[in-house]
C-alpha cells in the first residue's frame, strides 16, 4: 500500500498555492488549458481509450452491483456510444458508503486533501479522454469540452478541496487553555478539536456540465470526510463514471475503502435521485438542474444539507457603449457558445426603444437588434466554424424550443435559427440562435421572456428607458433568479444604478465586456459562480459557506 | 452624528485580539467576570436602575408600536416585576426592519463590527443591571446571573462578531485578474467582491439564558448586515429589551436606522414566533428552546436559514477514577448549579452495576450513588449556600417534574429533593436535586431517562458494564441528541472507546473533570457549545459555519 505521507508531500505545494490563490483572486491554475500541453501523443491515446469504451460495460470493480447494466446515453453528435454502467441497489450502495465512512473520516484533513489532489492530477492527465466523454454526452464542441470539461472543471474541484482544507484547519488540532484564578492555581485544560464528517453525500449530476458542475460538490464533500455517491444524469454518465473510477483507484491504492466514492447509474426515468435524496443516511446533497426538482429537494430532503443550482433568467442591460463593435462581437459569441446551453448564458437583452449612444453614433433599438443579429450571422456564417462554437443540441427539449422560436411562437424573429451541418459528425444536431423582438410590458411577451427558455433562444426586449431596464432586472432577478447579469454603459450614474440593483437582488454583474472574456464564463480561484442570494441557486462556487457546514467539530477536553 | 471611523479605531484592538483568540482557543475575554471589576458604586447604581424599571412601561422610542403594552414576566424569586413592553404589529415591524436594511448593508463589515463592539461595550458597562434582569427572569442566582448573563454572554456575542468579520473579510474587496494569452495581450479584469446581507433575521430567545443563548445569533446576523428582530421568551423579556435598546441607541448615534434592531414582545401564548418565522422577509432564524418547536421551524420556515438549539439527553459515563472525591464534588456541583436548568447539565449517570475502581478502593453501584447523593447534600446543606448555587425554579414545568420525582414517579429515590428557603427572597421557589436509581435495560425506566427531563432530576443508570454504558451513550446521542457528554476513567482503552463513540455520534466530551471546570460550562473563544452533529442542535456556538452563510457575496467585474 502506498503511503499517504508521500502523497501529501507530492501535492503540498499545489495545495499551498491554491490557498493563496483563493485569497488573491488573480488568475491561477495548475491545470494547463491548452490541449498541446498534454503531449503530442495524448489526443491519439485518448481517442483509442475512448473508442475502446464504446459498446462495452464500464467496470467498477468492488462496487455493489445488482441487475443488468444500464445504457442511457446518446451522443448529440450522432455517434453510437452503447456504453453500459453497472446498476446498484440503493440500499446496498448506501450501506457500502456507510461502511467506508470510518476509514475516510479517520484520515486527517491534510491526508484527505492530498488524496483528492491525486485524484484530480490523474483526471487532469486524462483530460483529452475526458474531453471526448464530455463532448459526446453534452454536445459541447471539442475545444470547449476539453477546457470546460477538463482543466476548468478540475480547477473548480481543486478550489473546493482548498476551501475544505482551509475550513477544517481553522481550529487547532489541540489547544491549551489556562484560566487565571487570582491567587489560586489557574484552571488548565487540554482541548482537542476533531473534524467529523456529516454522513453520506449525494451528487446529482447534470446533462450539460457533468464535471464542471459536479466537481465542486463532489470534492467539497469528499475532502471534508464524507463518502460520496455520484448520481449522474442518465444522458451524461461517462464523464462522472471515469471520475469515480479514478477516485476509487486512488482510494484503494492508499488504503481507503474504494466505496468511499460510488456511481449510482440508473435506467432512464428510474428516478433513483428521489430515493437517494430522502434516505436518512444521505446528509449532504449537491444538485444542478431544473428548478422544479431543485425546489423539491430543498423542501423534501429535510435530513440533508441541500446545495442547489437551478434555472434562472439571465439579463443584459444595454444602455450605451464606447465600443459598439466590441459589444456586438462579445454578445454574439456569448449567445453562440455551446448553443446557449449554459446556465450563465444571457437570455434577455434589455434595450431602450429610444435607442442607445455608441462610439459609432446613436443606434435605434431596431439597429442594435439588427446589428447583433448580423454579428451572430457573421460569427456563424461558416459551417465548420459554427459547429466548433455551437457544439450540438444537448437534448430534445432544447431542439423543440429552437423549433418553436423558428416557427414564431415566441414573437417576431430578428434572426431565424438555421441548421448547421457538421462534416466531421454527419449525425450531429446543430442549430444557430434565434433572436426575437419583444416588448417589455406586453403580457404575452412577458410570459415568454420572463421564464427560462434554455437553449439558443434570445429575447431583445424593448424597454422604455434604461431606468425601466434596471427596474425590470430587479423584478426579474427577484422573482425568477439569475446566474449572471451583464451591463453595457458609459454613464457612471447608470453603472451605479446597475451595481446597486445587482447588490439588492443578489446577482453577479459583468460590465462592458468587449474583449476575450464573456458574461457566461467564470474562472475558478477568482470568479464566483452564482451567489446563493437569488432564486437561481442557494449557494455559490465556491466560498466558505459552500464547504464549512459539510463537516462538524467535536471537542474533547481533559485536565492538563 | 458621531463618526464610525472613531468607533473603528476605538474597537480595532479588541477585534484583532478576538480574531487571534479564535485561532488560539486559549482563555481570553475582554469583559471581566468579577463583579468588583466594575467599580464600587456599580451594584447600587444597577439596583436603582433596575428598580426604576419595575412597574413601568419599557420605552423603545422610534419602534413601531400597536395596541397595549404587554407584561408577561414573573420573577422566580417572587418579587413583583410589572414591566410592560410595547407590542408591535408583525408586518409593521418587518416593514421597519426592511426599511433599515439598505443603510446597514451599505456599511463596511469593519464598520458593522465596530458598531457591534460598541453595543457590547455598553452592555458590558451595565453588567450589574443586566445581572438583575437575568436573575429575575430566569431564576439564576445572583453570581451566575452576573457572569453567565453578563460577561460570558458578551464573550459569545463578541465571538460571533469576530467570526462574522473574519468571514466577510475573506475575499478581497477588489482584485486584479490577469490571464496570459500567449503572444497576445493578456486578459485583464478588475473584480469587486461585495458582501450583501441575506435579509431580515429573527432571534427567538429562551427562558433560561436570554442573553447567553441570544447573543450569538443576534450579533452574527447583525455583523453580517442583516436587520434583526428579537422575539424574547415571554418570561424573559427584560434582558433582551435592555440589549435591544442599547443597540438602537448606538445605531442611531452613528447614523443608522435604529429599526435595524427591534423587539417583538408578545402577549403570553400569542405565538408570534410562528407568524414571524414564516414571513417571506425573514431569511435567518436563531432559536433556542424545545425540540418540538425547533423541529417545526426546521421543517416549516423553508425561506430561512434556521439555526436551532433544542433539547438533548446529556450523559456521564462513570468507569473509574483516580480522584473519587474530586469526581463526586465536580458532579455534585454540576448537578446543583442553577437547579439543573442548563441545556448542558448531565441528566443520566451511567454506572456499572458491578461497581467502579477508584483511588479509595472499589466502589459498588450503590456506594457510588450514595456517595454522590451525600456530596450533593453536603454541598447544599446550608440554605443560604444552596440558594446561591441553585438559584430558583424557572417555571412551573420544572417544578412539576421535581414534584413528580419526589413522589417516586420516575423510580426509586437515592436522593429526595427538598425545599430551600431564601432569606433574601421569601417568595423564591427553590428545590434541591432528585437522584433516581434506574436500570439501563428496564423498559419502564428507559421511558423516563431516555427523554429530556429538564430540571433537577437525575438518573443513576445501572449498566451491565462500561462497554454497555458506551453502547447506551451511542444509542442515546444518536436518537435523542446531547449537548454534552462526560466521562470518568483511568483506562486508556475505555477513554479511546468513549472518544470514538463521541466522534461517531457527534457530541463534545469532557473527561475526568475533578476541579473547577464543570461539564456544563463552556467558555467562548475556546469551547464549542454543541456540535450541530446530533439531534440536540443543528449548529454550534461558534464556528465559521454558524456565520458564513448569513451573508452572500456579489461580484462586479469590469475590464481594467
Amino acid at each position: 500500500m502506498a503511503a499517504v505521507d508521500e502523497l501529501i508531500e507530492r501535492h503540498q505545494e499545489t495545495l499551498s498555492r491554491a490557498l493563496t490563490a483563493l485569497t488573491e483572486r488573480d488568475y491561477w491554475s495548475p491545470y494547463p488549458e491548452f490541449p498541446k500541453a498534454y503531449g503530442e501523443g495524448a489526443p491519439a491515446e485518448a481517442k483509442a481509450a475512448f473508442e475502446a469504451l464504446l459498446g462495452t460495460t464500464f467496470e467498477l470493480p468492488g462496487q455493489p452491483a445488482a441487475g443488468e447494466p444500464v445504457a442511457t446515453e446518446a451522443s448529440p453528435f450522432g455517434i453510437e456510444l452503447g456504453i453500459s454502467y453497472p446498476r446498484a441497489d440503493v440500499d446496498e450502495l448506501l450501506t457500502a458508503a456507510a461502511a467506508a465512512r470510518a476509514g475516510w473520516a479517520a484520515a486527517t484533513p491534510l491526508a484527505r486533501a492530498a488524496v483528492c489532489l491525486e485524484v484530480l492530477a490523474r483526471i487532469n492527465a486524462r483530460s483529452h479522454e475526458m474531453a471526448l466523454a464530455v463532448q459526446h454526452t453534452t454536445g459541447q464542441a471539442a475545444a470547449m469540452a476539453f477546457q470546460a470539461g477538463g482543466p476548468h472543471a478540475q480547477d473548480r474541484g481543486l478550489e473546493a478541496v482548498a476551501y475544505a482544507y482551509a475550513e477544517q484547519a481553522k481550529l487547532p488540532a489541540t489547544a491549551s487553555w489556562t484560566k487565571p484564578q487570582g491567587k489560586r492555581d489557574p484552571l488548565v485544560l487540554t482541548k482537542e478539536f476533531i473534524t467529523v464528517p456529516r454522513g453520506t453525500a449525494l451528487v446529482i449530476g447534470c446533462n450539460t456540465f457533468p464535471t464542471w458542475n459536479g466537481y465542486p460538490g463532489l470534492f467539497a464533500s469528499l475532502a471534508t470526510g464524507n463518502p460520496v455517491v455520484v448520481k449522474p444524469h442518465p444522458r451524461a454518465v461517462l464523464p462522472l463514471a471515469i471520475t469515480v473510477r479514478i477516485a476509487r483507484d486512488v482510494l484503494a491504492e492508499y488504503g481507503f475503502d474504494p466505496n468511499t466514492v460510488t456511481l449510482a447509474a440508473e435506467r432512464d426515468r428510474e428516478g433513483i435521485a428521489k430515493t437517494l435524496a430522502l434516505h436518512p443516511d444521505v446528509r449532504i446533497i449537491d444538485y444542478t438542474g431544473s428548478t422544479e426538482f431543485g425546489v423539491w429537494l430543498e423542501e423534501n430532503a429535510k435530513q440533508a444539507l441541500v446545495y442547489t443550482e437551478k434555472a434562472g433568467v439571465n439579463i443584459v442591460v444595454v444602455d450605451s457603449t464606447d465600443d459598439y463593435r466590441g459589444m456586438l462581437n462579445n454578445l454574439a459569441f456569448a449567445l453562440s457558445l455551446y448553443t446557449g446551453q449554459m446556465c450563465t448564458t444571457p437570455q434577455n437583452l434589455l434595450i431602450p426603444r429610444t435607442g442607445i449612444s455608441t462610439d459609432q453614433g446613436d443606434k435605434s433599438y431596431d439597429e442594435v437588434v439588427a446589428d447583433l443579429a448580423a454579428a451572430i450571422e457573421g460569427l456563424l456564417g461558416d459551417d465548420a466554424r459554427a459547429a466548433a462554437i455551437l457544439g450540438a443540441v444537448v437534448n430534445p427539449g432544447v431542439l423543440q424550443r429552437s423549433a418553436a422560436a423558428a416557427g414564431g411562437e415566441y414573437g417576431d424573429l430578428a434572426l431565424a435559427p438555421r441548421v448547421v451541418e457538421s462534416a466531421e459528425f454527419p449525425g450531429a444536431t446543430i442549430r444557430t440562435p434565434a433572436l426575437i423582438k419583444v416588448e417589455a410590458h406586453k403580457p404575452d411577451d412577458r410570459a415568454h421572456f420572463l421564464t427560462e427558455c434554455f437553449g439558443p433562444v434570445y429575447f431583445a426586449v424593448a424597454v422604455d428607458s434604461t431606468t425601466d431596464a434596471v427596474d425590470l432586472l430587479r423584478q426579474s432577478v427577484t422573482e425568477h433568479g439569475a446566474m449572471t447579469a451583464t451591463g453595457y454603459t458609459t454613464s457612471p450614474a447608470v453603472e451605479h444604478e446597475l451595481v446597486q440593483a445587482c447588490l439588492d437582488t443578489g446577482v453577479c454583474l459583468s460590465l462592458n465586456l468587449t474583449g476575450g472574456v464573456y458574461p457566461n464564463q467564470t474562472a475558478a480561484f477568482s470568479d464566483l459562480h452564482g451567489t446563493g442570494a437569488n432564486p437561481a441557486a442557494n449557494s455559490a462556487y465556491t466560498d466558505a459557506a459552500f464547504v464549512a457546514n459539510r463537516f462538524r467539530v467535536v471537542e474533547v477536553r481533559r485536565p492538563a
